[in-house]
């Protein structure tokens, strides 16, 4: 391997600076700007009473995420998916992803029949947004659960230790950690891990953007994320004090 | 008239505290974040090449708006207008209405076949969020217009002099300034006026909505907002350094 | 101010002819055709029991309103909104101001848990189609309200006194009532203004088309609407046999 | 058969009063106000340069039709549709039949290149909007020929001779012509024949509403579907002045 | 009149292959492929408790059907309509006439409060689709019942006698029985025929594609159409086991 | 562990019976119904000229792709996508996938400005649509561009070796290959593998439905995914009469 510069001139396995803002915004029980470098999104965490139909009667609360980009987040801006009348592929599955992701940081047989409406709405896109969304989002449910359960709402404690996500990538043979725009647009392969505390994953998606992968490669970056998981995982805890 | 508090403890004919930060994100040609009190909308302009059809070979340009609230701005959560596939009636009309009053700030035919589309998102909600994207996207506009005419895409100056929105309305009886979502519900009147630097009227909207109004009533309406106006177009161009 | 001549010969504070059909079609409760001039819009008021959920329970019964054009009522034929799948911004901001008007002339709380639903559908457009609206509406309105009375759905008599509207436009710097198409795509300003019958304002819209307006140019123009709008109230009166 | 006796006094074999309005509105090339008893169809023939691209550079011209109820035009409101964002599926049904039928009523290689529109929009349903309108937009595509013909746009006279539509029904055994809604809604069959002047098909649609029917029946009502196809002609005729 | 020969060598009143079979997939209450030829389309039939609000504590059930084209079933490939957003207009009017169709063969008020809904579902399009789907549809329908009544969900024995449906055609001024879709799409005149067991009509539709159509050729046609229903029947029987 | 049972009889790295069958359908270019024991996706490879907007004269071709469930195809009958006007996010996400991962098997530098669309349209569902449908569509994708290479239409060469996509999950702790719906329900995780022919990754989607995972158990599923790759390679060569 040659040797290989990155443009912000990062180490290959090091994470942009990450920045955790609580309270960003009073409205909802938990708001969050999570930044990522560039990337900013807004991550709130709204709560109301009952849970969807198919959940009714269950004795159990229900968790589900809506992810968005504003129009003039990215370098040349895209139409609104309100106007266009029809909600884009790429957002329904980000979307998805965060609602499952986070469920798996929430025990919701604990949460009683409520249900928490986590909402990722990016205000600024350098890549990463689906994995800072993630990593942020847990924190503006941190919160509001804390909220929830001052209010006497919640009859147990439903929190479960933090999971983070990150992505890792092949560039130029180069396994490099958190992409940026830049990289991500030009990247081999495009891996999102999210992770729990103790090191389990939530989920991987690994997908070959130009070119397939080895299970050497899938293995070389799966260290790289793990340990970039961690060190989300302890800017979580430091944000939230604990 | 008996004496009369507002919760705020503000003067009848006072603003709450007006924020302006530009260069609030990074990808679009201009970008500011507006604050009245706890109201803030992020404004941003973005410039494309080219006009809408009805405005094609016309040697002139364009100008659009869209509003929008993110979903966790409000008290209560609202769905997201993308989700339910239709855009409310309430948000088409204040999009008509930035976009209206932001051409009445630029010459069209000083910009040359170029479309700027403006973006207002509401971040937090309280009460007056369409006379501070008008406010806050008139100084979004005056940055793109700068960075085009850096960029020498656009060939004369096309921006006029400041506009600048306020709401008044009559509660129990008072004339008060620039209304909080508190005021706001509970008006019998509501009346957003939009004025140039030097002090015409743009657009003037008055609603009754628990009550029909006078001339007299209108017309002290009118002397506050016209004062209201003029201190937000103070702020503007102390923002703009001028 | 030079002389001034209005291609239909009017005086500028002159309405056009107005006239008011009553039992237009015989299905709705109400059913009306007005003309100002040109311009024919059929007005309909329907009424349902029930009412809206945010209304539910509450004793006070609700009105709605729904303004659209045929296809041909313009010069040009215009696409079918139901075939769009989309309805335009413009006609979801005159069906809520029809709406918000209509309801300054009725006591909810006299109505009981019913809705009257309004609709306006302009026939044929030469300009003032919401105005035309709003006054036809009235009418179609006092009729589906004795015919409820009649049928003992309705406890007390919800009606109150008619409500008016009308157009005024700066035109070549001359202050116009009542714009035709012809006048109205070339006004300066154009404001609209509905009024009670005993002067007050319901809803004042004026928006600077193509040139801003003064406090001054405002105060003639809605010296010329009172006018008006005092006029088109006799007119409804006329027609109701008061 | 027993003696039966119709609920308007007529006639097993007759129509309804028919009443053909031309010139109703004057925006579109041709409009006509068409009447079968107390159903009122307001039918208009609008052109435009240009075909839609299936027929581009074919030398040939396109007929479109449209059909709608006005929300008020039955007993009971119904929804509009434009707001519901869904067309019904009978709805499109009658547009498609309207237009097929209209365009054996005329020759589209002598329209040249232009399009014709037919909107046909029901201001009160009694029965049998969908055989009025056909009928009516006959007369609206005859005058707009004639006025595209004498704008000089029109090469050759594409317009063929009439063609007309009506109902027939079976009820309680006897076969009856032209039903109102009391008729059609208790109706076993219902037959619905469109014809041409030389008393040819252009198309037959009978459904077994709530009863299955016999080649005899299928035969008897033919019968009076011609006599009524026959009559209208002669009415569309006397109304063109022929 | 000349000789004539069809392309597939047919007899002019002769069907094309029919092939039935039942159970082609297993989840459905009951499964069909059916075959005109190489129009091939899945027919299934599935039930669920309860019925739509209409007919919600009437004792009767309901069936509904939605008849679609897959997008590679014809020879060009068509867009998806769930991906236009938008449901065709030929699309509803089947889905429309399949359901008035198959309502003629069962008795509702036997079939207490379930509801049936038949899909169609074409794989291959060689003409004739939406007769294939009726007389495939009415199997499906037989077996979901007998699926039903084996379950004890079914009070009585709601199925009626079989329906079957064909075309008929004029081209070149010959009748010509089920066409494939090269003889469809050149023919003067299709007419769709649904029957009963007992020879009766269910539904009638025919249309001049291309050319008017007299009562004699009408009647040429429908003794046709006798022939080839009574032959479906027939099969329908067979693959009953009947 | 102790031992474990699969409902099928299936060893835990064992494959259900594949079946694949080419010229399911004619019309397409290339169209499969290819069977993962009762899983039955019909996949069809069209082609059309030219390339979308992002693609114009790139020289280059396109591949998309479009999943879909008929409603019948599941246990309960699920609304047709169509027919809501909406296509779930699911929905969006596999078509994407299967669409990411076909690309990977052509090299669209020779395909010529031509577009494939693949369908994979499920007839029948029991586990595993998506990676049925992604080897399926390999096979009417080699059919797909045989044809074309045959009319002389795709300049050289374009299809790749195979890929292939199977699931994996983790269920009562013991690890199993390719999961009917029973088990596929009841998984703790479930993990969708896509391989090249030479064991190279296309994509990977890890999903902790119940339970997070470990890395030891991502790399004994990773073991039994590419044993089940590589199998279902050798029966698409077999097909394939390679």
């Amino acid at each position: 391997m040659t040797s290989f510069t990155r443009a912000d001139g990062r180490a290959p396995d090091q994470l942009r600076p990450i920045r955790i803002t609580r309270g960003f915004t009073t409205n909802p029980a938990g708001s969050v700007l999570i930044e990522y470098g560039n990337t900013r999104v807004m991550c709130t965490a709204s709560a109301e009473q009952g849970v969807p139909r198919f959940k009714k009667d269950s004795g159990e609360g229900w968790l589900t995420a809506e992810y968005a980009m504003l129009p003039a987040a990215t370098h040349e801006r895209m139409p609104r998916e309100s106007m266009r009348g029809k909600v884009k592929g790429r957002t329904h599955e980000i979307s998805r992803l965060v609602g499952r992701s986070l469920r798996a940081a929430i025990d919701l047989t604990l949460l009683g029949e409520n249900t928490i409406n986590i909402d990722c709405d990016v205000l600024q896109a350098d890549g990463g947004t689906r994995t800072a969304s993630i990593t942020g989002a847990y924190i503006a449910l941190a919160d509001a659960i804390a909220y929830l359960t001052a209010q006497g709402v919640v009859p147990g404690n439903p929190l479960l230790p933090p999971i983070a996500a990150v992505s890792v990538g092949i560039i130029d043979g180069h396994v490099c950690l958190d992409l940026p725009y830049e990289e991500d647009s030009r990247a081999d392969v495009d891996l999102n891990v999210i992770m729990t505390q103790e090191g389990k994953f939530v989920e991987i998606q690994g997908t070959a953007e130009h070119n397939t992968f080895s299970r050497d490669e899938l293995n070389a970056m799966l260290d790289y994320a793990e340990k970039g998981c961690k060190e989300l995982i302890e800017a979580q805890l430091a944000s939230l004090g604990k």
